[in-house]
């Protein structure tokens, strides 16, 4: 645990409802969290527009240039030099910031999270670890790594395992979360060589290994940790929100144009659906971290809504709360 | 294409509504299939029950054992010699049969195919094929491989996509059929290197090649036939299911627990359900098809029902119709 003020650095020009949405969820979250400082980095004249003057909790720093989603991740980085997200990137490198939150391009905010922030010493390889949902509660369980890693070794998955358990138990308040590794078949002898190693490693380690996960199990809370390689755990990942917007782009679809009667029947079946909505929704769980770098780095939807930012700052509120970064420095540097 | 007889052998006992949902089918397809013999492998005294006598397209295989789905796949297939799945992959194999379907534990299914029926000479690795359902229309689309293989070589990846994009031509009647490779970004580098290499590979092959596809997108029809390495397509394939299947369950949870209102919301909202539901009906599209074996092997869900396994047996008689093996033949002994 953690006293002093945290600092959270906030790209303000990342994702399809910036700045608006970003300023928004800084302003009520900033009043739950009084020894917060937030760090907007962006274009100063919209930001100025929206932000109160003069809160001593509030910082503008005025950048730019902005990272777009279409622009070559490292190229942007490296070109890009005074846009919001590789100035607020070198702010956490500094020191002058504790955090980096961004809605922007995910491939770049990786980048700066590895090659400007950097990896803590003893990590392999950081992984990117979000939240999803659950079918029968609201705990919800994280996968690493879901992208930031095209190859993986079996050395990787065990470190992204006890670092998301890790922030499981610390973050989520998950007491001695199951861990489970995303396989082929349920038996120890499943999967590639990759897949084989890592089952016996995980076995052999202090988690609470569960052993093999399928796909089809993903959601239905056996797990509340599930280790990946970055290749499948991002077609898995894309695959269940692919999955999940067909079907209720579809439901819609269908409760709209069958007519009169299947209009009143959505109004009056509003409620149920409401129930699944909510299931499904990951707003809630905040964005997708990226562990093994020196600061926490959180990356939220792009078209995340004030709503989705504010859970984000809630989330790395805790991270900073909870100090993981000087838990995984100490744990990996031995 | 072929004139003469097709003789499907069938494994009457896999699946969990065997016998009965298979002779159903059989029954219900031999009408519209007259040129078609089915020969029936399992348990004589339940299948006599259930089947007319004497009837001239129908033949029963006594068998003594069954592959259960718990069974070790290699295992059951070399110890369960007198299994209705064996016997009838054995059938195949010597010529007396022209076809195999199962609805019965996958590996052993897989395994027979593989070892008793053989690979095609010039075929490195036979691949697993199901079709799968996409949001805009009833076309659906082809993605190979599901899982025969845990670990893939980009030669492998190259002839499941030509396979794929034979079957999708002369199966569903897909004219040039677009084929796209599951990586995890859009761009020609992406990827680790087996992607890689499969992306230059089909770039540089016959098929209509479309490039890269994301996880999300792959229910939205933007491809024809989608080539995966055996490990992602397992937990893809999983993925989607298992969340189309907490989706439903949840609504259906949501429309029946939360009172009258939304029951009565329920009814009216059925047609609109139903028109989901539909979308999503793969059973229409037939089984799972392993492409690369000397003779035609499908895998239909154990828990078909009788509709299900009857657009297999379809699904079969156009296979052999087409004539597909003796075209693959051709191709790769080239």
């Amino acid at each position: 645990m953690r006293q002093e003020m945290k600092r959270i650095a906030i790209d303000a020009m990342g994702g399809e409802n910036a700045p608006k949405a970003i300023v928004d969820a800084v302003l009520k979250a900033k009043a739950e969290l009084p020894e917060d400082q937030f760090i907007l980095f962006g274009d100063e004249a919209q930001l100025k527009e929206l932000l109160p003057q003069d809160d001593p909790q509030i910082e503008i720093v005025a950048t730019t240039e902005v990272i777009l989603d279409e622009d070559e991740p490292v190229k942007a980085m490296r070109s890009k030099k005074n846009s919001s997200m590789v100035v607020a990137a070198n702010w956490v490198k500094e020191g002058k910031a504790d955090a980096l939150l961004s809605l922007g391009n995910t491939g770049a905010l990786l980048s700066c999270g590895i090659f400007i922030i950097g990896r803590i010493k003893g990590v392999a390889r950081p992984g990117l670890m979000p939240t999803m949902p659950v079918q029968s509660s609201d705990d919800g369980f994280n996968i690493i790594d879901v992208g930031a890693n095209a190859t993986s070794k079996p050395e990787y998955l065990v470190q992204w395992a006890e670092m998301a358990a890790y922030y499981a138990e610390k973050v989520r308040n998950v007491r001695n979360p199951r861990v489970a590794l995303l396989n082929n078949g349920a038996e120890y002898d499943k999967g590639d060589d990759l897949h084989k190693a890592v089952y016996q490693l995980l076995k052999d380690s202090k988690l609470n290994f569960t052993g093999n996960i399928e796909g089809h199990e993903l959601l239905t809370g056996k797990a509340d940790v599930v280790v990946t390689d970055g290749f499948t755990g991002n077609a898995v990942l894309k695959s269940i929100e692919g999955t999940a917007s067909v079907i209720i782009h579809l439901l819609k679809d269908g409760l709209l144009n069958n007519g009169v009667k299947a209009k009143l029947g959505a109004l009056l079946a509003k409620d149920a659906l409401k129930t699944v909505a909510s299931r499904f929704d990951t707003a809630k769980y905040g964005g997708a971290v990226l562990l093994g770098v020196n600061s926490p780095v959180v990356k939220q939807h792009g078209r995340s809504d004030a709503r989705a930012v504010y859970y984000a700052v809630k989330q790395i509120d805790k991270i900073l709360t909870e100090d993981l970064i000087s838990a995984f420095k100490a744990e990996f540097s031995k």
